[in-house]
């Protein structure tokens, strides 16, 4: 007897009907015995529905408030869930966050879950009952209902595996599953069957829309199975796991990730002393403007050096004036470049297998594709390249990698 | 300075411009250096779209859920008006039955306010803020939301007057008051300005729509003066007080009020013992039938009589059905009309004022309209005529007791 935590995003619960096919997959599990927990998100024409209503309100919507109103989108979905569930025979009830309780701190509409109390829902399923719990939600130290963000019920559900030490925890949602990169992109883009929780993380700030990297990241810290599913098709998901469960002949790279609309700015003559990259980079970073890829030549007489960076495009003048009005640095002169991409590599094979870097650089090289940032890490190599050869470029990659 | 409850029903918040308008008139209340406590209904048109959800996912929908879904209403109108306030420039907040809390009891769907838990609210009010509260529900001992039955947001308003010792308990609705009679069926109805708790209860049980009896009942019993005004119109509406306001030379005669779709049964020549009447009813009332004006002849002979009452028209059918199934009574026949109307007099200077029956029939004598039942209380005489006469018997009344 396992037990397993079912999460449905929004656009899974997002009709009538779609309450009706999930409450069949819901059922199935039941029937082949596990203890169930069921975590929703709101319907999304519901979230929809109060998102507009806040604006027409006010363009300033207080926060607190604006969590009271938009978690009644998943007390809503929860009591749609677990009647229905009634209605086809089951025995179950829903759980708002406040009733758990699922406590939660930070601050409004953006809070983080730091406890949830298992008891009451411990007894229901003992009784055979199946709990379907609100997501996205918590109850603060103030008695107030807080939400947790983008990607907050995907939280909600590996938080609730944690503490109900979930054998677990499947993720249903709109897409199938991982892919080795953007369908869109490539249609060679295959499904991961295995993808490690590191791996994911640099799929997930890269790009891949699956899942927010905060989630992978409490996935891994607390050593939860996730399977990503579809709730619409009826096909096998891709397993984020602890364990590397790949075999020996697969793949050294899992996936390929793309960002658009980056930018280079370069910074030429700037004086070479300790602490200007900070001088740099401080003004930017408290106007909320986010530095990717850097890269500092080596300054050969020890005194001056060029500076580059990516930023987003739009992003570009802001970043330009902040740079002009900076009292605490000089340079000669600055240029910068737009309709740029990234496009990385990501593998926890890449550790153990030599010459990585060497095949992606040859692989674009032979396309003609010219390089113009690069960065790496322990799992990863990113790439900037004009924008205009990403499609090549994944092809190239993909190819080259084995992963077509 | 005045604490002041205010309640708006779910056309008063019907729309996000509705809720901007309700946001200004609470803001006058308190510029005008008033303690303001707000209740809120939900929305109109979100309580029927969750209604709708509801019906498509079963016919039986389980009652604990249909409250957890239902409840959702308040809880979005309720941070829509906090926001708005705060938007304003207002200290104000939202809370849910469960974060005052508002404690129940009883059946979900048809629950009873049994406790008001104020120390949290008042402490806010001391602040200077707006407390924004959910009307409609409560919270069980068993940690789970309830909603109050129909009308039940008036419950909560004056159950919370009473919990915090309100001066007064403003009713925000779509209509701007309580009139003499029905305006559609008599457009010489006049706004009362003042009526007593019980000609009020006699009113409304009578079919004035503008509150639940039990409401008013609430009302009475903790002596909270309610005022009933429109959101919609800045007219002053009726107050529905514990002391009688009325000058001396006003009407006898408050109110008319009337029913439809009554009909009248007569059962001919039951056997005349003590309980018998409890026979014929029993079956009646264990089958829901609401058995209202009931008439039983003297029997001369001490043996025999007989015994009219009147039902509403679709329970005719099953009425008759189990009188002739009840193997407790013995009549020689049985007869039934339909398309009969009740008209009522209401009002306490009836107590004091003798000849009011009299002056009723004769009015009606006047206009040749015939009464088929008659049933009297202190403060109220009904009789049962055809409905054809029902706008001819409500103008001779209202001329005869000068309500015009």
């Amino acid at each position: 007897m396992k037990t397993i935590i079912l999460k449905f995003g929004g656009t899974s619960v997002g009709t009538i009907d779609r309450i009706k096919k999930i409450s069949q997959i819901i059922c199935s599990y039941k029937r082949q015995n596990n203890k169930i927990i069921v975590i929703s998100s709101a319907m999304s024409g519901v979230t929809n529905d109060l998102i507009k209503k806040s604006k027409l309100i006010s363009k300033n919507f207080d926060k607190a408030e604006y969590d009271v109103l938009l978690s009644s989108g998943e007390q809503v979905a929860c009591a749609l869930i677990a009647a229905r569930l009634s209605h086809l025979g089951y025995k179950a009830r829903s759980w708002m966050s406040w009733q758990v309780p699922i406590v939660s701190d930070g601050p409004h509409t953006s809070s983080k879950i730091i406890r949830i109390y298992t008891k009451d829902i411990l007894n229901y399923i003992k009784l055979g009952g199946i709990p379907i719990i609100t997501g996205f939600q918590g109850l603060n130290s103030e008695f107030r209902i807080t939400t947790l963000g983008r990607g907050g019920s995907d939280a909600s559900a590996i938080m609730l595996a944690k503490f109900l030490k979930a054998d677990e925890c499947i993720i249903y949602t709109d897409v199938d599953g991982v892919y080795t990169t953007d369908p869109k992109l490539h249609r060679k883009a295959k499904k991961i069957k295995y993808i490690q929780y590191d791996e994911m993380l640099e799929m997930a700030s890269l790009g891949s829309k699956v899942m927010q990297p905060a989630s992978v990241q409490d996935a891994k810290l607390n050593k939860i199975d996730i399977r990503v599913q579809s709730s619409f098709l009826n096909r096998p998901g891709t397993l984020i796991a602890k364990k590397q469960k790949r075999n020996f002949n697969s793949q050294i790279i899992t996936g390929i990730s793309t960002t658009r609309n980056d930018a280079k700015i370069t910074i030429v003559g700037v004086k070479d002393k300790p602490g200007v990259a900070a001088s740099i980079f401080e003004p930017l970073s408290k106007n909320l403007i986010n530095v990717d890829m850097v890269v500092q030549n080596i300054s050969l007489d020890g005194r001056k050096t060029d500076l580059t960076f990516t930023v987003k495009a739009e992003d570009v003048k802001k970043t330009q004036k902040l740079i002009k009005e900076n009292k605490n640095i000089s340079f000669k002169k600055m240029s910068f470049a737009k309709d740029l991409a990234k496009i990385s590599i990501i593998g926890v094979g890449m550790i153990t297998t030599p010459g990585i870097t060497y095949r992606m650089f040859k692989a674009l090289a032979l396309k003609k594709i010219n390089i113009m940032v690069i960065s790496t890490s322990e799992i990863k190599i990113s790439v900037l390249v004009s924008a205009k050869h990403i499609k090549k470029a994944i092809a190239a990659l993909h190819k080259e990698f084995r992963l077509d």
